[in-house]
């Protein structure tokens, strides 16, 4: 497989004779169509069609994950009871067909597929790019070691935490929540993602509130806590935002990815000056059936590539569905490198139901502790208020550097030990 | 419920009680956390929350749909065997918390619900924005009208088809293809969502190429026929390709919508004097289990308001897993207005292993003609060539129009009698 080409790993399930639904894939894919046509030489099939790399075939299962498939004829599958089989798939393509386009690298790899007429399951696993599309596009400007410096923390985990109640506090409100948090000793703040420019908590009036408060601190401390504001919205909007997060002295902007889609989170990436926390809310219709959708390891790569900084990871025994091996997965793709000349390594965020109780087993799992771990109501919730929320959390992951046990590091400090106990 | 607020509704599955249930998913996408805060009063959760406007019980189901959501405890959700509760659910939100912004409306509707711990099931049905996002976006430039006016067709579908293979063919390959095409007697052409500006076929070539042959078409005949060129890229790139065609007489641009993303989308829409093709590659991954995801009745009004001017909708016994009614029920959604000051209908576009066959039935079902018929093989593969296909498209469609049997129609028309045996 050449350098030169794109690679996806698919897992299929179908009921057709295995290679004929592989090649239904490719061809959808690249040349083909319903009816081969005149046009289709073999030689063009072979520069421009998708090549099957590797088929690798996995245990079947006897009732299909999707609906609608076709079952082609009884016994294709095998003889017998029907079964649908299922496999790991590569498929390659030359960087001919769309050159180095983060765009069309999508159609290509995860356009008209998923509704194919042969299969019953199909997600995305995996990506590859060649070199080309490192030389097209910014990847991160900051990440991990920007995102340090900015923010004033050489070692460790970013404690942070989110703005809460989500919507309902005005400017004031919020730039009042930042006071509380920048006394607490909290290193990263992040708007919520239902907090951006609603007519009752503007966001130009929010941003000023905000960084007056964080810019006083910092002259009063020397380090400045690290703001992600909200800048989703129209193209023009986000531009206007993130120029005044940069005029005001802020350091970081949010946006959610979903919502702004590729096309404008290029454009963030190719003009954004600060940080850029890059929000996954929707993740869970791309992902949530395992039959289906996209892997988080495919589709991290497409946002590092357009000039996020922070991905957001979810966290261990978290309020949603997810679970650990998944998080985990998520958060070791962010920190490996997608290409020699520009590893475009980012900062997972660990977020949701998080408190001081899972740092250990989430440096144990990942082995790094350069990532952003996020509470919300494990700061604001501490018995002892925020103060005691925020050192809980460091000194949670003082006890997982160190390997010290969390029951052990927690005899002499009170605010661990409140927290084991209140987020039990 | 008033005229000033959101509303979304949704079909959800869970084994929790089901209003507990609603009432986490509502917290969530407005004031909630996992703990109630101090910040949070009744006042703002009644201002700021999500009101649930109406609960419809649905029929139970005795196993859960998606895999990862909580069972809180044995006969919960009534006693004996656990059963999973079906709902369809309306939540409303106020204008106050987001704004008229549709990158926004994404978040607080559909943003992290889906990955919700009581949920085993949960599907966005439908959106309804207030007037006020009428008046902030542009919608549809063109729509149906303008679409006719620019193609030279007064009554009846526009007859399409689409540049085969997908890839390989090179820009003169391309023009040849569309002379071709013109020849035929077609109304519209199309690019393949795979073919955007890939070395082997670069964009400009291949734009001047085609144009040079409608042009000429143009000049021989009156009619120009629209080529939709698929501009899909970085934004830059858009606004180039978009000028570029502009400034050769094209008369429609093509973008991949989960390519390029809501804010492009918007971008292109406030900046394109062409109609809008708009290709929904992908849509599989947001649409193939009936359990979670987008319907596209919802899903279609984010991006006629942001302007596209055409939405693919599938088409009767497609190609593809999606039953005839599912694509019926879009289309008549794209015909449906959305607004009393901007009613955004758009042209549907029905495309994947369409021939002379499905229009009948098309029509019945439908009612309308306001609409693109889309065929590649269907008029490429016809045994005496594209003319007779594109003749066989129009008189079958015309067969539909009048109320009269296909077979019967076809008895002194060979284009479509031979096409009914050739796609039987």
């Amino acid at each position: 497989m050449s350098a030169h080409r794109i690679t996806a790993t698919y897992r299929i399930e179908t009921a057709y004779p295995l290679m004929e639904a592989i090649e239904t894939m490719a061809g959808e894919q690249s040349t083909g169509t319903f009816i081969r046509l005149p046009g289709e030489t073999d030689a063009m099939r072979d520069a421009y069609g998708a090549h099957i790399e590797r088929v690798t075939e996995l245990e079947p299962v006897g009732t299909p994950s999707l609906p609608g498939a076709g079952v082609p004829r009884a016994g294709a599958a095998g003889g017998g009871d029907p079964l649908w089989r299922r496999a790991e798939v590569v498929l390659s393509w030359s960087l001919e067909n769309c050159g180095p386009s983060l765009p069309n690298l999508l159609a290509t790899v995860a356009g008209n597929l998923f509704e194919l007429r042969p299969f019953s399951g199909l997600r995305i696993l995996d990506i590859t790019m060649p070199e080309a599309f490192a030389a097209a596009y910014p990847g991160p400007r900051f990440g991990i070691a920007g995102t340090r410096r900015l923010a004033g923390v050489e070692h460790g985990p970013l404690i942070g935490t989110i703005i809460k109640p989500s919507v309902g506090l005005g400017p004031q409100d919020t730039a009042e929540a930042a006071r509380t948090l920048c006394a607490a000793g909290i290193d990263f703040i992040k708007d919520d993602e239902l907090q951006a420019d609603g007519p009752h908590c503007p966001f130009d009036e929010r941003a000023r509130a905000v960084m007056r408060v964080v810019n006083e601190q910092a002259d009063r401390t020397g380090r400045k806590v690290m703001y992600a504001f909200n800048i989703t919205g129209d193209l023009d909007q986000m531009r206007r935002r993130h120029d005044l997060v940069l005029s005001l002295g802020g350091t970081c902007v949010m946006a959610s990815l979903n919502s702004v889609g590729l096309a404008g989170m290029i454009e963030l990436g190719r003009f954004s000056q600060l940080p850029i926390h890059a929000h996954r809310n929707g993740w869970g219709y791309l992902s949530r059936e395992p039959s289906l959708g996209w892997s988080y390891v495919a589709w991290q790569k497409i946002w590092r590539l357009a000039g996020a900084d922070h991905m957001h990871v979810n966290g261990l025994r978290n309020k949603f569905c997810e679970p650990d091996d998944s998080v985990i997965a998520s958060a070791r793709s962010c920190l490996t490198p997608m290409f020699d000349s520009k590893p475009c390594t980012v900062m997972p965020v660990f977020s949701s139901g998080q408190s001081a109780r899972q740092a250990p087993d989430t440096y144990a799992a990942l082995g790094s502790a350069d990532l952003i771990y996020a509470a919300g109501g494990g700061i604001m919730g501490h018995p002892d208020g925020p103060a005691a929320g925020v050192a809980s959390l460091r000194e949670s992951w003082d006890a997982a550097l160190a390997g010290i046990p969390l029951a052990e590091h927690a005899k002499t400090r009170p605010a661990l030990a409140k927290a084991i106990e209140a987020y039990a």
